[in-house]
């Protein structure tokens, strides 16, 4: 069995649980070292147990090895896992509250019959994967190359007439010839005035001359994410954008100085916050400054204003300013790093 | 206000609820006739509120029209919507069971501070969904055709060599080029032996002579999604691969033949089923027959054994028999239908 199943058991022990049923796929993922999918996992002493169905059971009966027993589930599964818990006489069974729905809760309650307690717990394993192990480092470096690589490859593709839906297609092309399994969401191509939008959907609209195109992009390599923005211009860069586009870079430059370990991330983000708002845009910038990623493309830590804990070598995330004018134009500088022993490192 | 916010108020009274808490996006797009994103609407005779934060304010502000309130939440979301409900006096608040996680749940109840009930409901907005309206086929139609014409495209694309992540590269490119917003799930090319999971995750093997490819592929149109299964060969035919072939598109063919308004569900899977079990392959035939699409590439209604309602004029589902045979190959036929006056219209 591997050792991040195994760094559960005390955990669990500490809060008296005899189980921990695991159902968000990223968590699954991780504790199985493998890509899961429609499945829930049970990680208990008394044997870990991985329920899927029969569109799945080749391919778990791979790559589980001694990490978990696979359960094929014929019929509804929380029916399976609650009879599996009784048998194994579990009395405690913890679940993921964040992943599990009030009806599936509801489903697994009633199956229990009274035989076993259902305890909600809160990211158990996403406070895990906060830091990221040798092999998750390397994957999420091959996931920023890919994506860097995509993005230096996109430049001589913007040219005006272009749709901003087409540029889009050919980075999804682009990243899968270069190893990447597929995006890490809807890449954003925000052309002109749609870069004042922070989450636009890209759509049919054409790219201009003298005008900014923010883009926003992620790849998946091997399950490990990736999430990176610039924004490039056509043409003459006017002055305001310019001027916009320096504050931003500033503003980033200035955090990224910042991350240590033991460093406050809500100091992170106020760092780049108050150069913003001392250039007169703080409500502009609308969004916290970063978000960990990993198997998923947002997770643990959130680089927020209210968040005080600190720092920790291992991590991994964003570093992403933004100043949105409505109507007019956004700029949004987006890069992934690495929080190594004396500071951090770039991806 | 749109007719299908309107039609949602009977339903609310008919289970004594002052106002439904919907949460699922694909619910929230099909209420506001738009494609909603990071969003929670309130319905209630007292003033339909749509929840989101200022990075889609601008957007929703333009969809939204005089369907809903929209309110910008600065914090969080749930206290936001607590908040509102108290000051609109609500005091039975239905919520979707299925798309509130039970720590959202929790959350609500710890703000709402006794002032309201939380009551659990079921699919109030999906079962409206299932009968699609004329707005709704004419872009069901569209991703059908975008769909076809992608796999008409790709046929001259499959040569030996070629990767199967390479092959899902060309339809992300070419789907965005014929109008989609994307695809509609993770495409599956699926070759060779990999071709007898029914969910493989497309990999680098490389397509060989002689072997099936079997692609299934959905595009999103306007958020309308479609889903389609073709098989495709390189090389010769082995027997046993067109032998079952041909069982699997006549079990598709004669379940086709018999939907119709107020037919069972579960008889058009058995039709299916029993075919292919009459030549042996029972067992290998694993997941349901079909299931419903629309906002959802998944949803009801389930084309299933143990479903027992009837058809209705209007619904739009796929028909998908497949035998998978593990380690050596795997066929599966998979179209979209749209339930007319007496029949059925393959998409």
């Amino acid at each position: 069995m591997n050792l991040r199943l195994k760094s559960v058991y005390p955990q669990l022990k500490q809060r008296g649980l005899d189980a921990l049923l695991v159902s968000l796929p990223a968590n699954i993922s991780y504790l199985t070292e493998s890509l899961s999918r429609d499945s829930y996992l049970l990680v208990s002493e008394k044997g870990n147990i991985y329920f899927t169905d029969s569109r799945y059971t080749e391919e778990a009966g791979v790559f589980l090895k001694d990490n978990a027993k696979l359960k094929e589930c014929n019929g509804p599964v929380f029916s399976w896992i609650a009879q599996t818990s009784l048998g194994l006489g579990l009395r405690k069974l913890g679940f993921e509250e964040r992943h599990l729905s009030f009806a599936e809760f509801v489903k697994i309650k009633e199956y229990a019959k009274g035989g076993f307690d259902l305890i909600p717990t809160h990211s158990i394993i996403e406070d895990k994967g906060q830091v990221k192990d040798k092999q998750e480092i390397a994957k999420l470096k091959k996931a920023a190359r890919i994506t860097a690589l995509a993005l230096k490859h996109i430049r001589k593709f913007l040219v005006p007439g272009i749709k901003e839906v087409e540029v889009v297609a050919e980075l999804e092309r682009f990243i899968r010839y270069h190893g990447a399994r597929s995006s890490a969401f809807d890449i954003i191509v925000a052309s002109g005035h749609n870069s004042s939008h922070p989450h636009h959907l890209s759509g049919q609209r054409r790219l201009r001359n003298n005008e900014p195109v923010l883009i926003d992009l992620g790849v998946d390599y091997q399950g490990y994410k990736s999430d990176l923005t610039r924004v490039f211009f056509l043409g003459k860069i006017k002055v305001l954008v310019s001027k916009v586009y320096d504050i931003v870079l500033s503003a980033q430059e200035q955090a990224i100085k910042r991350i240590k370990p033991g460093a406050e991330m809500a100091e992170i983000d106020r760092v780049a916050r108050e150069y913003i708002a001392s250039k007169g845009y703080a409500r502009h910038f609308s969004h916290n400054l970063g978000h960990g990623f990993g198997l998923e493309v947002h997770e643990d830590p959130r680089i927020s204003g209210n968040e005080a804990s600190a720092i920790k070598p291992g991590m991994t995330f964003t570093v992403e300013p933004g100043i949105y004018l409505p109507g007019k134009f956004g700029i949004r500088i987006e890069d992934m790093v690495l929080v190594t022993r004396k500071g951090c490192e770039v991806l």
